[in-house]
């Protein structure tokens, strides 16, 4: 019997060029497809603003050359364009882009609601994130998610350089890793289950498998903070590494990660960096103080009280980077040493003083954007912990595991992607480096 | 005043040497850290392996150089060692590892219940799945996760080759993209919402800001289903590309994404491998065939009437993929043209039989491991279509806005990355290729 099959052999060369390649098609009539981003009408011609995957690109419309009728070009109607490429001197680019013909794939039947094509969007950040399949479609608002697409890419080839595996760890889980009410809970089949709050027990356990791993993936945290710092799902950038000679090794890491993906930024994100009037800070080094340190010379500096020993004020953050900012030039601080009281169950002790944990925070602009520390390696001292604080220790018979078959010394870090992007540009809101974000009013769309 | 802080200045280059360096080192005395994955003693010495990062290296303990006692050793013990790199031609590798001296970092308080050092964990899928962190310590265990790594990073290298955007789309959400009954339902404070069962609605929302996107990320399934194939948690490898001439585009897409991936193995972990006595298939074209067609091919053949004339039956799944092997030599079949009363309410219709939808999806050895389409772009055609299938389309008023304001043809897929990792090993279970699987009995470790 014969059988009757196609063959599927892979994608064939796009006959479309891409904005970047213009200047190589000069003198060419080429194709390039793409949405109506704006038109603008003058006396004789017109400007087409053309919003293709990366990039806006002006072409010329005229009568004296074009083979349609402007008017079957409404804006967000998606087309495939016919143009000539111009030498012009005259213009920026050395080019001009003329529109010879169109084919319309498809038209929108409405106008949207919110203008979205002039320089910003110029709406509340309700409407801007009730609109958000549209308003992201702004020329601007995109690329701040072009560049954290970027910032995820040079994180993950830094950790491919420093031999750092990536592992998939579950985000259904049967008891919370960092303790607290903050965990949602779901139905599983009968059974309770939640929604990791973070991957913290799978990436030790996965140290002592690869010795060093990492996750970019969403965490789910149920506070009901609603504020400007606060998202209910999140996406962090995890890692964990195993024969650390101290927490500082961590901390060094993550200068590295930040600093690549910074220069991976510059390198290929020039685009995006001037659209949105950004330059990357210039990362050499992190100054780091001990948490006590920062607490007095926050209150000398300001003549504050200190009203809580265990923990940053938001405020304290923003002055403490304010004054880091004016002494060193740094817009990163590591603050070290937290006390004990205020950091998880897994977190090491100070041999020196068992009131402060072998720990950090890193502050970007006056927000923490990561947490890390030194972990217990040892059995032993790891359930002492846990009866000092009353823990039900079976629950945790599978994560103590690996204390008890052998681990190397080792800790790591989380980083909240949208807190960083959105420091790094300088906004005042975490949801506006945030896609689709989840907070305690909104879970659409 | 004056502020006291020290400064971080990224990672210092390691002390300790990497196994594959080793050959750079021959006559030197270097460091090495790892686990002690296995004591063998002979007569008069002992071979002792150490688990590194990636690889297992083969050391030789003897009293005749070793400032140690063998004693101190114990496997799983995390060790920082002192060793000699002697010339020796008569090994493989053209050296000799001879152990000078150790510093114990950590030991074992126990022996794990379960063997980990032989060349494959002998024990039964439930204790190998219960004793996860443990298990995964074994050499070829691990490598099954060093190859799916690799997958990913073949995958977001191939997709940033081809100009696509990585997104990140939340997993919380208000309603179902892929409709029925098996979602996972959360109280989010107070609110109803979901778990995502696919980024859908997302990705698509998101053709219209970047033309191309992916993403890979878990997914939630709530199939009560207790299979060797199925998963209530997976990571999803998701696509969608816009401006398409038709949905073979993005099964070519998928030929050139795999092909790469499957390079990226061969290029960069032949260590593993060669550890699972593994050969990726060579791929070049895959065979394309239309659902009824291999229906009726599949009753022909194995002379088997046809029972559901709308979907497969896991068996015929089986069947199809083994005549194709069998006719054309390859491991992979597309099938296309699903009826429409199987598909979702977003694909589209074959315009020349709108009983069947411009959709596929990719067998490979007898395992679905795709599904993918062309999706509705036009407004009205997809209202209609709702109202049909009497879908309340008010819940879908933010999905719609794309439709609304402007679409290009666009399709995509989801690719399950654990069914592919593991047809790909030969398995004969789904869990085999998870880190730490999630089924309808299973929530933990």
């Amino acid at each position: 019997m014969e059988i009757k099959v196609e063959y599927i052999k892979g994608p064939t060369k796009n006959t479309n060029i891409e904005v970047g390649s213009i200047i190589n098609h000069i003198g060419e009539r080429v194709g390039l497809h793409g949405s109506v981003y704006k038109i603008r009408r003058m006396s004789d011609f017109a400007f087409v603003l053309l919003r293709t995957k990366r990039e806006v690109v002006q072409c010329i419309y005229s009568k004296d050359y074009a083979e349609f009728d402007l008017d079957v070009l409404k804006e967000e109607s998606c087309i495939k364009l016919t143009a000539d490429i111009i030498k012009e001197d005259r213009s920026k680019s050395g080019w001009e882009l003329r529109m010879i013909d169109v084919e319309v794939l498809s038209e929108p039947i409405a106008e949207s609601p919110i203008v979205i094509n002039n320089k910003l969007v110029d709406t509340s950040l309700e409407n801007l994130l009730d609109y958000r399949p549209i308003t992201l479609r702004n020329e601007k608002e995109r690329a701040i998610f072009k560049l954290q697409a970027g910032i995820c890419m040079g994180f993950r080839k830094y950790f491919a350089d420093q031999s750092f595996t990536e592992i998939h760890s579950p985000k259904i889980v049967s008891a919370g890793a960092e303790g607290g009410a903050n965990i949602f809970q779901l139905n599983y089949f009968g059974k309770d289950a939640y929604l990791a709050q973070s991957p913290q027990f799978y990436k030790q356990m996965m140290v002592g498998v690869f010795e060093r791993v990492y996750e970019i993936a969403p965490v789910f945290r149920a506070e009901k903070h609603d504020t400007s710092r606060h998202l209910n799902e999140y996406i962090s950038v995890d890692f964990e590494m195993g024969y650390i000679e101290g927490f500082e090794d961590i901390m060094n890491m993550e200068v590295g990660m930040l600093r690549y993906a910074l220069e991976e930024l510059q390198a290929n994100y020039t685009h995006e960096l001037e659209l949105l009037k950004m330059t990357p800070p210039n990362l050499t080094k992190i100054p780091s103080i001990k948490f006590m340190e920062a607490k007095d010379l926050i209150s000398k500096k300001y003549n504050r009280s200190i009203k809580d020993y265990e923990d940053f004020e938001p405020e304290e953050e923003t002055l403490l980077s304010e004054i880091i900012k004016k002494e060193t030039g740094s817009d990163f601080v590591f603050v070290t040493h937290y006390p004990t009281a205020k950091r998880p169950f897994y977190a090491m002790e100070d041999p020196s003083n068992p009131e402060e944990t072998l720990s950090f925070d890193l502050l970007f602009r006056g927000l923490e954007i990561t947490t890390g520390g030194q972990r217990i390696h040892n059995l032993k001292e790891q359930i002492q912990k846990m009866k000092r604080l009353n823990m039900n220790i079976e629950l945790f018979e599978t994560y103590l595991m690996i204390h008890k078959y052998g681990m190397p010394p080792h800790g790591g870090l989380g980083l909240g992607l949208e807190r960083f992007t959105s420091k790094l540009l300088n906004q005042d809101n975490v949801r506006l480096a945030t896609l689709f974000p989840r907070d305690i009013n909104r879970v659409a769309p």
